[in-house]
């Protein structure tokens, strides 16, 4: 029942995606209403279904459970993502799920509306965490904290649009390594790249471009474009839309609902299409309008410099100057970055996962300024890592490959060959446990020979330790590699350091 | 100003456990009055100091931050915990943070209060988790599991009173095991106390004593006190205070709160302050009223079962069946236990840490079966460790004995010599990372030599690569010890596996 109701549930949600996506592409009236009669239906069915039982039983919307099997995948990808992150030379912090509202307030510009609140139940006004760069510059601003390098690994929440299969949920961890401190310019920028750089190459998910511009080049441009100041977020937020829908659509975006001149989006469009490397840099600093602001003269050079130093680490050829990024995100100040994969791994499956940005980033100097009494100012610059399309990705890869995951480590099963064993059983798996072995045993009084090896070939637990009555009379265990189902005898006091020895434990 | 404030709010909330001390301990009303007086006083001063500045910088009622320090302690903490459930062969999986209201409701009993609600925002209505036993249930249920070992280690919420210098939050750290799954008696049960045995034991916090009793033996004790069966669960709730309160308060509790007969309640007075192992159970299977109660003997049974198992895992000796422990939670059905710490190790401090319950958990084979649609059962045991607690001893025991505790990894420093040699430090820490090597540099262009060393002196980096002019020319690198300041110059090509041998990282 559960089931069924799960299944209208995706139907409902795919349907609902279908009339969004209709009405974004301007298909005709007739289909529009054709699907959202399809959509009221399915509305229906799912309340006639939900009546027959008490509950529902499902995770939130747009949440879910990972299974040993998943998480088996996650360990592997948060792994190489923190060995990276300490081989920079991250400390780690960790902050509350929740904030007080008024710390969220005002940092996310239009996004804010999709801030969870918890209830009023007397006392604070809470709201979940949004990301963790907001709830990072708090913590610094309260410790008093100028100078830190640090990573962290968390769940944020966002009541957005979810899209399940490409992995975007209202659930979702980000894995943030910030620097924070005055430097010298786009040093620590710089190494946040390399960061990108060798997360995306060890996870080996495929080819990767990281985009890059600088809050301040955009800015330039606007004003060179007679953009209003007043205009300039709102602005920004529509051109950060230009990766998902086309020029023409951003453009009436600006016009009609931002309400620009059609002169100032015609003059953007130009700026916005163009995407190089250092060239591009050098023809802008010549560019006749944009040279003449000194907004965008800053962020040039440092672009400029930006880009040496990425060729010094060897990764320029990865990284594209893109006038067209944006970020939707109120607090960058400077320059800013978006990974996208190219070409995702999923040649066996049929129906693509179509993947986006798998990391982001940028600077924003004022952020932890917005929290100090006295308004002191801590620059920062940071990335962000989005794994939960990176875990979509390898999830089909391990999928495809068929290759098995063990969700346990289990070293050694403990096995009786006879009945009436339970007790001799219990008592070598206490010795191996207190020995550091990996063991388990069937939960049975008297489990049948066959059914333990069983076990053992369908979790992947490489050795069996079998006693019975011959062997604790001759005080051995019966070693069986389950593999080559050879079978020796290993004295009782030797059975640590052999168990040890096949497995490779030190 | 924002420390002000907190100062204030500290002040307000220790007021505030006064105040409900004294009402507790029953103090003259004039005592009361007085102490009640000062708390209003308090809280008139919060309202003006809150009045003159924007906002409170600080983490919600009830919650922390985690500063790299005390990360580091918490990585510990976890690694221990995480090696013996892996030891024992468990799986891991995850759950989102917030579940549907309805998931949440009817499993807590009386704490069902401390539950947070999000707000409604259109949509689902959700909860915060309150503990990880829920949730697991829901997951077995909803993936028609009926046979699984696993752990799961997040954080859950309690909406109750603080006492964080005592390690209690309202959001806190739970690592679960449970076992589901049809199995011959005690042997799963068994396993879960060797495991509290083994943490603790491998955590050095200190002697503790894990106190164990059985739902169905406190049951079969209610009835033949002639306690009404609709009591059972509200009763139980008040034997549970008796860890913190007197026999005398809970006894009044009972009679005047629960409206209980004086005559019952004093029976049971006789049964709750018995506790023993082996013998005691003998001796209340021989008790002439007890004996009578099937259910009683029943529990009785299992738990001369359990002592005879966890004799032979040679733990026995720090187990003792308390027939006071009654645990709070309406889920539980079979074997209930916890885990108290004897002696905290503070020596050092003035006020002692009062730690109290580390562990608990115990067997609840009703609750998949209250998200099954058709009711299945599927008999679960489990354990939870409280690390919060753990936590706080473990910082005050790294605060007294001084010991200096690393927070990044780092094996290395590339310094710079000389001036203008940035290019050269950005090219070699480049080769140094995409070897695998942990290095740092200082983000200036130019940074003193003096400045860099005393960095690596700070952060307990152990070696320092230094280049200058005269290095760059004739290809090498000076290696510096920083422990014994040691300096040996190291050819370019040799100088990655130099570092590895010196830092023994393979």
């Amino acid at each position: 029942m559960a089931d069924e109701a799960a299944k209208l549930d995706e139907a409902l949600r795919r349907q609902g995606d279908t009339v969004r996506r209709l009405k974004q592409e301007k298909a005709s009236p007739e289909e529009v209403a054709e699907q959202v009669a399809k959509l009221l239906e399915l509305k229906a069915q799912l309340g006639t279904e939900e009546g027959k039982h008490k509950f529902v039983l499902k995770t939130p919307k747009g949440t879910r459970d990972y299974n040993p099997k998943q998480m088996a995948i996650r360990e592997k990808v948060f792994n190489i993502i923190i060995s990276t992150f300490k081989r920079h030379g991250a400390e780690v912090i960790d902050t509350p799920v929740f904030e007080l509202k008024e710390t969220l307030t005002g940092k996310y510009g239009e996004d804010s509306k999709l801030i969870y609140d918890l209830k009023d139940q007397g006392g604070e006004l809470l709201s979940l965490r949004y990301d963790l760069t907001v709830p990072f510059a708090r913590y610094l601003a309260m410790n008093k904290i100028t100078n830190i390098k640090r990573y962290h690994i968390a769940k944020v929440y966002r009541r957005d649009n979810p899209a399940m299969t490409r992995g975007r949920y209202r659930e979702f961890y980000q894995c943030d390594f910030d620097i924070a401190g005055q430097f010298d310019p786009m040093i620590p920028d710089a190494e946040c790249l390399k960061i990108v750089h060798e997360i995306l190459s060890g996870l080996q998910i495929g080819d990767f471009l990281i985009k890059v511009n600088d809050r301040r080049i955009l800015d330039g441009m606007f004003a060179v474009c007679g953009v209003p100041d007043s205009k300039f977020r709102t602005i920004c937020s529509t051109v950060d839309k230009l990766d998902k829908a086309t020029w023409e659509d951003v453009k009436s975006e600006m016009v009609g609902e931002k309400g620009l001149s059609r002169e100032a989006a015609d003059r953007i469009g130009e700026y916005v299409q163009l995407h190089g490397g250092l060239g591009l840099i050098e023809q802008l600093l010549q560019d006749t309008k944009l040279s003449q602001n000194k907004l965008a003269r800053e962020g040039l050079g440092d672009m400029k410099l930006l880009f040496e130093y990425l060729t010094l680490f060897g990764i320029a050829d990865k990284i594209s100057f893109d006038l067209s990024l944006a970020r939707g995100l109120d607090y960058y100040t400077g320059v800013i970055y978006e990974a996208i994969l190219l070409q995702p791994q999923n040649a066996h499956k049929e129906e693509p996962v179509s993947v986006g940005s798998v990391a982001g980033g940028g600077r924003y100097d004022g952020l932890v300024g917005m929290f100090d009494p006295k308004g002191r100012k801590v620059p920062c610059v940071g990335v962000s890592i989005g794994i939960e399309r990176i875990f979509s990705i390898m999830e089909q890869k391990v999928e495809a490959s068929e290759e098995k995951i063990r969700t346990t480590e289990t070293q050694v099963l403990v096995a009786a060959a006879q009945k009436k064993l339970l007790e001799d059983r219990l008592k070598l798996i206490s010795e191996l446990w207190d020995s550091g072995i990996k063991a388990e045993m069937l939960y049975k009084k008297n489990p049948k020979l066959l059914n333990q090896l069983q076990y053992c070939e369908d979790t992947g637990i490489p050795l069996v330790a079998i006693i019975g009555e011959q062997e604790l009379k001759d005080g051995v265990v019966k070693l069986r590699v389950v593999a080559t189902r050879e079978e020796i005898d290993v004295r009782r006091e030797n059975l640590i350091e052999e168990i040890k020895r096949r497995t490779c434990q030190p």
